[in-house]
């Protein structure tokens, strides 16, 4: 049975690029006791790991050069030394980016039956939850209120526009193509949209579809993008900082406009998260979101790739916004 | 009875002038049914004050070119139409910026009995408020968290570096010359100082001050003091925006290093306040102030200047750091 891991090879500089990943054949390790063979059927490929292949402090510890890259997975049990999974049964855990994988049971979550297996890796796994807290309990959005969310036809920023609709405020949605724009009009039904890479003046499109301000400002690109959206909020204006794409491939310090005056002029508030700090609550995340996926309320796209050896190319695309929504390789 | 009061002549660019005022005669005003006639005692000036001379937007409405300036002051009752207060009687509120003043009594406090009435505009009045709520409701500092505080030797800083040590932090407090780092160490039991006017490294000054790092930083400057600060910032900080002085007199963006993938990566949160917002609850802050005071566990410092005519040049001096405490103007 062939085996590769995907090891990191070195660390980027800037935008990431093939060299930095190394294809590797390993032995099989045998399955102990507590353990299960995983035949790996999807890797999600996410903006954070970027963080992650830096040295110094991120969210969480780097990767190391030479050892393999780890994300979310979902995995098909091959072999169980475990009496509580069986052969067949579909499991999402953190995986090392591998074709076959041996993982204790105990660290493993069994896909909820009747669920699309990926959507485990989207809305309604961590992606989903990242949505979910970091705009419910860090915005506390209200009825009524103007919502903007970049990087919105991302797998997290979706998420959040729909949560945003639910709760009944006005979204509008920044993204990088007019397919995008579209999807997020038509499909999720977000208020108003902006493409950035066809406005010249971000600044006027905002105030244009933001007539009453912004309440609540989801942002997951940073840069100049934001720098706008900052010269718009309102009194007791919350910003989540969910990401920063814009900026993880950047080597240098992050200049601009400093957000300081804003916030203290308008008495608003803006954190960034992580969604392990929020883990003693993912069941009532998952709940939440299952329900509304399941009542069609909360809808979810996916870009797969097909091919293990197209990993670091699926991860890669995240930069220049490949993807709609969540981005997933489909190993096998 | 000679009276004057002061108006902005112009809105000021930069660092506000003696020709932004006009002092003008004006007549006495009849004293109404619910009013009293103030000889004014004291006048406090503030660095926000400096917001409400620009246009636009700000914290409170910009004061109107050719109108009296306000802000708190102290005042003695001299004649009253008002059952609830007698000639003799001292009383604070908001007040023109006049050696006369009429006011209705329901919008006058009466000055604690026993308490130097210009404390009243400072540790126990507004900045002592400012410095509570902004240091205790947004922060919620524990025992041995480090606590940064700027401009530290100002009215509010001086009592945020003393609640914090109440609450058992460990105080870092940054001023600008070192008479004042000396009494915030000496006098307030601040734990280490910086005069960032004499440090040339201003980050490697405060890591070797922090060498657990900040969990709290209370910012009262901004500019290149609180860019190194944020640089040291621990995973859970919290930042309080009470004022950044440093660019108040600015007349471009302000633009420096962005704080956003700092306070993603330390899942930190940062939030400007007024503290008009807390009105609801000035006599909760007011009383365990006015207790920590009397108790001796709250000092108070004043720079006093002599003389209504004086009131522009006390004000403009706070951009240049000369109080040592808070600024009050003894009008007669």
């Amino acid at each position: 049975m062939k085996n590769q891991e995907i090891r990191l090879a070195s660390r980027p500089t800037g935008l990431p690029t093939a060299d930095n990943f190394q294809f590797v054949d390993i032995e099989q390790p045998q399955v102990q006791d507590g353990e299960v063979l995983l035949r790996m059927l999807y890797l999600s490929v996410d903006p954070y790991l970027r963080g992650r292949m830096r040295e110094g402090k991120s969210y969480v510890a780097p990767f190391e050069v030479g050892k393999a890259i780890q994300s979310a997975g979902v995995g098909e049990v091959v072999e169980s030394r475990s009496p509580n999974l069986k052969p067949g049964d579909l499991v999402t855990g953190m995986m090392r980016w591998r074709q076959y994988e041996v993982a204790k049971a105990k660290d493993l979550i069994k896909v909820i039956p009747g669920v699309p297996p990926s959507a485990t890796l989207g809305v309604l796994g961590v992606t989903g939850l990242t949505a979910y807290f970091g705009l419910l309990d860090i915005c506390h959005p209200k009825e009524g209120e103007t919502v903007l969310v970049s990087g919105a036809a991302g797998a997290v920023g979706m998420t959040a526009c729909q949560i945003a609709k639910l709760k009944g405020c006005r979204v509008v949605g920044i993204a990088g193509s007019d397919q995008k724009t579209a999807y997020l009009r038509d499909e999720l039904g977000v208020d108003a949209t902006i493409n950035y890479k066809t406005t010249d003046d971000i600044f006027a499109a905002l105030r244009a579809a933001c007539p009453n301000g912004i309440d609540i400002y989801f942002d997951n690109v940073g840069g100049e993008v934001s720098d706008a959206a900052l010269r718009l909020i309102n009194t007791g204006a919350r910003i989540s900082l969910c990401g920063q794409i814009s900026i993880y491939n950047s080597t240098t310090p992050d200049i601009g406009l400093k957000p300081q005056s804003l916030l203290l002029i308008n008495r608003a508030m803006m954190k960034g998260f992580i969604i392990t700090d929020y883990g003693a609550r993912f069941a009532e995340g998952v709940t939440q979101l299952a329900q509304w996926f399941a009542a069609g309320k909360l809808k979810h796209a996916e870009s797969i790739i097909e091919g293990f050896e197209n990993t670091p190319r699926a991860f890669i695309g995240l930069f220049s916004g490949d993807n709609l929504g969540k981005q997933i390789v489909k190993v096998g």
